[in-house]
């Protein structure tokens, strides 16, 4: 069972209307990161309850608290999860979607080509891009899921499925107080317990031309090793050459981590990863990505031919490095001198920062204590009279989705229905933790499903979701809902 | 003909008025790094001139016009440079004297354990320790010739010599403007015509025991290293693994230039360096130096044994390292993450800071090529697609003096004389411009003779000097004038 065919009629003919939605979305100043516009956070909270009601939802407004800021609570409250439902026909499949309705700061000045970051551009005769912060992320996706119950509700169609919706308002703010409620709701909530599979609409194709479906995401640890030796700063005219200088020895441990190639020197590390199957590598051979894309994506045409800077030219070898292979990278130093001007000092302490992202099998568990038996034997071959410590100040495992599975073979089938084209099967790099929380509490398959494009800009200037992703994503996310019963009613 | 004994006996009989017209030029908030306080220099700068004048001077205030800040004029004009003189006695020796009359900044809430920094501090019963702003660096010698004409004028004691003064007031802000006064005075003046030696007084004892006479100083070149590759800041999430990380490439060049044990690793430039002769050696055996005065200006007891630090136990290498070899030292990253914060970047482009102490035979001119071609090769070896610029961004040369020299000799017997104690020789590990200008300049032998001693804190809270040392100092001074009226007449 398809969607049917005045659902996206529908969808064609109320376009601008769709569009009107997401202006007003838009239009409310929901920065969740600057506590003088917490209050328009508040107000894209109503205005979601709102549209969610009015297009048939029972909507739960579960508060957070207040937010916690330097270790207190800051006297602001933390913006309000929406729990919503539609539908509780036991015979149906029922489908979570998760996103969010809080989004990055922005402000003219800082190189917006149109007037206001939050008024919605576009041209209503030929609307080819809605520039607006929060247009791709991630009001479009969510405003988009409102209108796909407007139109059922409009054409008085019957959802094919029970739909449950998690929108919170802190997502760009590390999800404050999120990942405490969704333990506490599947332990002893019942908003998640008939839930069947779970949809994230929060990510983006890795190009502009082919949809993706993501399964996995790398996981993280984040260090900073810290190396001390003197009392305090000395000045390297009267000291240079007397003393064992810790930011020396910070550059012998930090350069021999990695290889200019990328290659991560720590001995183990990388034999925790399973090499890739045949599957897996036909996966990547599938997938729509040219070096022109990676030029795209690290410099422009005046930079000069930026492909040089990718440690392969072999595009299935490049992404195999960006998705399904660890990486470490160096960040920078806490405590040298990293300004202009020309300071001669020899710092006293020096922390270097650096961060691995993980891979299946490797979980900070199992990698830390190489890494830390590694920098132990690195530092003991200094044989300074400097000391170490290595802390690990954040980590995340990866997530890693079976594809294989009617939650994915569903959107598969929506894309190709909409798209007229396969998606790519992906994983992505950095890290959304909210995959992890939900697979780990609900225990359901857990899907990423993109609504805009790899060139939208989200939290840059200018960011936009193309009219044609925002039309196309709504009746995508309708037409999932629909191949999602009619597998379950094979 | 030793300092005549009225003159030691006025300064003892008159320590505590030479304490006071510390404490009046340790008053004036003489800042020369804080527009602010400008106003102030220029109320040192008349204070002096007055005192110059009243024991009999006369004084000569060279203008140097505009500060330029950020590439122009100011508006804020620059502390005059006094020129003073007093005898012209062609049968006598003419001694140019420098010294500076401004200070470092300074503040109550920076830690200082007395009232305020710019009142004087001590127990006129007991003046041990006279703490205050400049007491040490530079009021406290510049004062202290003023005490020596004092006495001679009380006394109406003839001067030994004739002698020139050059006190500046921008010294702690990077002299600006001195260097070309005195190009122009020695080109096309008449103030330093007659001069047969230079005596800086702006320098310090070694240790809390030990007069020293300082006849070296390293030169330096501080280079900034960039390493450019990507047009923008990169996830590390989504590109780590994909890309050359610039980063990456300037810790694998920088780990390379200097070992943990402070060997410089760059061919040949350790090869400038001649062996030191039998006789240097002698010099470096001779110094009162023990790994306790090590310990003590790199942390106190409580951080540890802070010996673990120096690069030998051997006390007579590790003062040949900080005076007689040359050293690099790692400095920082521009562009690189420096906060607490956990930044997931890959730096577009990267400045690693570092610097080399030059000593003889060593110039910027021939360690330069050594440098830029080691750097070349490393880049290359990487074989990365990033690139790299390599740029002296600020150098000057060692400066060694002939300390047998009756300028030396007269300096000897008058610190044995004062002191009972014969001076260790040394040079120093940081760099002095002014006295390189003078030694090219005037082309006569220069003399580094301190007042104070190695603990004084000089730049740092709680600045001192000895009660001992501000009145055995203007003993001292005096006495060396005798000494080289005397060493004249054999």
């Amino acid at each position: 069972m398809p969607a049917p065919q005045n659902f996206l009629q529908y969808c064609d003919d109320n376009a601008l209307n769709f569009v009107k939605r997401l202006a007003n979305g838009v239009h409310i100043k929901s920065v969740s990161g600057d506590p003088t516009l917490r209050n328009d956070v508040f107000k894209m909270t109503d205005f979601l309850e709102g549209e969610l009601q009015g297009v048939g939802c029972t909507v739960t407004r579960k508060p957070l608290g207040e937010q916690i800021i330097d270790g207190k609570p800051s006297g602001l409250y933390l913006p309000d999860v929406l729990f919503a439902s539609i539908g509780n026909d036991s015979t149906k499949k029922t489908i979570l979607i998760y996103g969010h309705y809080d989004v990055q700061p922005a402000a003219k000045e800082d190189g917006w080509k149109t007037d206001d970051p939050f008024v919605l551009d576009y041209n209503a005769q030929n609307p080819g891009e809605l520039i607006g912060r929060g247009s791709t992320d991630d009001k479009g996706p969510v405003i988009g899921w409102i209108n796909v119950l407007e139109a059922h509700k409009k054409l008085n169609l019957p959802l094919p499925v029970n739909l449950k919706f998690c929108f919170e308002g802190m997502e760009e703010s590390g999800s404050e107080g999120l990942d405490d409620l969704i333990k506490n709701e599947a332990t002893s909530g019942t908003f998640f317990r008939n839930v069947d599979a779970v949809c994230i609409t929060d990510s983006y194709w890795l190009n502009t031309r082919t949809p993706v479906l993501t399964y996995g995401l790398r996981g993280i640890i984040y260090y900073n090793l810290t190396i001390s030796g003197l009392a305090f700063d000395l000045h390297s005219g009267a000291f240079g050459g007397m003393v064992h200088e810790p930011l020396t020895d910070l550059f012998a441990i930090m350069s021999n981590l990695v290889a200019p190639d990328g290659t991560i020197l720590i001995p183990g590390v990388n034999e925790l990863v399973p090499a890739p199957t045949p599957d897996e590598i036909k996966l990547y051979e599938d997938m729509d990505y040219s070096m022109q894309d990676f030029k795209n994506s690290v410099g422009d045409e005046s930079a000069g031919d930026m492909s040089v800077n990718a440690v392969t030219q072999n595009t299935v070898s490049l992404l195999l490095k960006r998705m399904r292979f660890p990486s470490l990278s160096l960040h920078g130093i806490i405590g040298a001198s990293s300004g202009v001007e020309s300071k001669t000092v020899i710092p006293a302490e020096v922390t270097g920062k650096f961060s691995l992202r993980l891979v299946q099998d490797q979980t900070p568990a199992n990698v830390d204590p190489l890494v830390q038996d590694y920098v132990c034997k690195l530092h003991k071959s200094l044989n300074t009279g400097n000391t170490y410590r290595l802390t690990n100040v954040g980590d995340g495992l990866p997530w890693l989705e079976d594809y294989h599975h009617w939650n994915y073979e569903a959107a598969e089938k929506a894309t190709i229905a909409i798209y007229n084209k396969k998606p790519d099967y992906n994983r992505e790099g950095g890290s959304i933790p909210i995959a992890l929380t939900f697979s780990d509490q609900i225990g359901k398959n857990v899907l990423l499903l993109p609504m805009g494009r790899g060139d939208d800009g989200e939290h840059s200037v200018n960011e936009k979701i193309d009219f044609a992703n925002y039309i196309g994503g709504t009746k995508l996310f309708g037409a999932y809902l629909y191949e999602i019963a009619d597998l379950a009613s094979k």
